[in-house]
């Protein structure tokens, strides 16, 4: 977990072995889901024309985002990368429906996004399982979901949650992206850990296991 | 992964020692986040008075879902435990909060549930953590959104994504409470992966390491 990075520029293109790839999407595949809807699929992109049409969308809404930004924070965009859809082995694709498991999903009749979360649980567990197998995941999300619907022949109704990059990487970097160019930083665990109510002051708690 | 279930009646009650919660917190954490936003929080639930009242609205939803249950789904849901709220050593309540990190986060101009997504990849960092120290971890999906805020004194614009009952426990089950109950069946992995479009049928995929 704390070896996993969200990876960009480290795919060296290499082939992903059939069997890691069915254990990775087996380990998707147990995550936990509300009323054991599993409301996951997963499509496998390898086809190139279409891995160039959606790197073509994304590089447009990386300009439209690039728009809102002004003087330092322009410049360091500027040097950020966003994907690594060609470069990757291949990208997954992954999707909800809300229909799945229907009618009456036991456990969402009050939360109605709790399928929704059910789909991010399967891809932390792919991501993980990946990791585990010493390939590299960048989930790409400057990308509008209507335009991977038509690229991929997506049903309405049914919802794109993640474009993953997924393959062999030279290595995985130890600090984010994010933090190296000088986007963001890690805040530490300790503020974001309550006790009892929102702002309890938790003086108990051990964070020395805190590794960011 | 394939482990890890989601336990509402194996709790034994036992203090989960403070460096465990300290690591499952810390991978928790450490998951990835849109923008490196870290828009998580979580709050740290033991007084009784406050499980009292949060179980007690999970009873009462309860009964509204079951109402909408007739014949034998009706039966079947008699015999499904939803919560153990009360029985595990703690809840852990996960909440999300949309103004981390911006203005501009990288990443979530153009999917506004990006952030929420971070959110649950926290989540299952923190369940898998916690079944590979021996704890048990239950979601209870039962409530409403602003009693929870109501309860903790969550502010508007903060989100609580998930309530987790956490703690050790006798045993973790193998198969999933629902499917043991007869409530749902899960799905084989292979009708769930799709090659370069929806519904492009994947031959070549093994998936001999399904383990469901």
């Amino acid at each position: 977990m704390h070896r996993r990075r969200d990876v960009r520029g480290q795919f060296t293109g290499a082939p992903i072995p059939a069997d890691v790839l069915g254990r990775i999407l087996a380990a998707a595949h147990a995550a936990p889901s509300v009323g054991l809807s599993q409301p996951w699929d997963f499509i496998r992109v390898t086809d190139d024309r279409t891995r160039r049409a959606f790197h073509a969308h994304v590089q447009h809404e990386r300009t439209v985002f690039a728009a809102t930004l002004a003087g330092e924070r322009a410049e360091r965009f500027d040097g950020i990368r966003i994907d690594g859809i060609l470069a990757a082995s291949m990208s997954l694709v992954v999707t909800y429906d809300p229909a799945r498991g229907e009618p009456a999903v036991l456990g969402r009749h009050a939360i109605a996004d709790a399928g929704l979360y059910s789909v991010c649980l399967a891809i932390e567990n792919l991501w993980l399982a990946a990791t585990a197998e010493g390939l590299g995941v960048g989930w790409v999300s400057f990308y509008r979901e209507p335009f991977v619907q038509e690229l991929l022949g997506i049903p309405a109704g049914i919802r794109p949650v993640a474009w993953l990059c997924v393959g062999p990487v030279t290595h995985l970097e130890t600090t984010p992206d994010l933090e190296r160019h000088g986007w963001a930083r890690r805040r530490p665990l300790a503020d974001a850990v309550h006790a009892e109510r929102w702002r309890g002051r938790d003086d108990q708690l051990p964070v020395g296991s805190r590794r960011g």
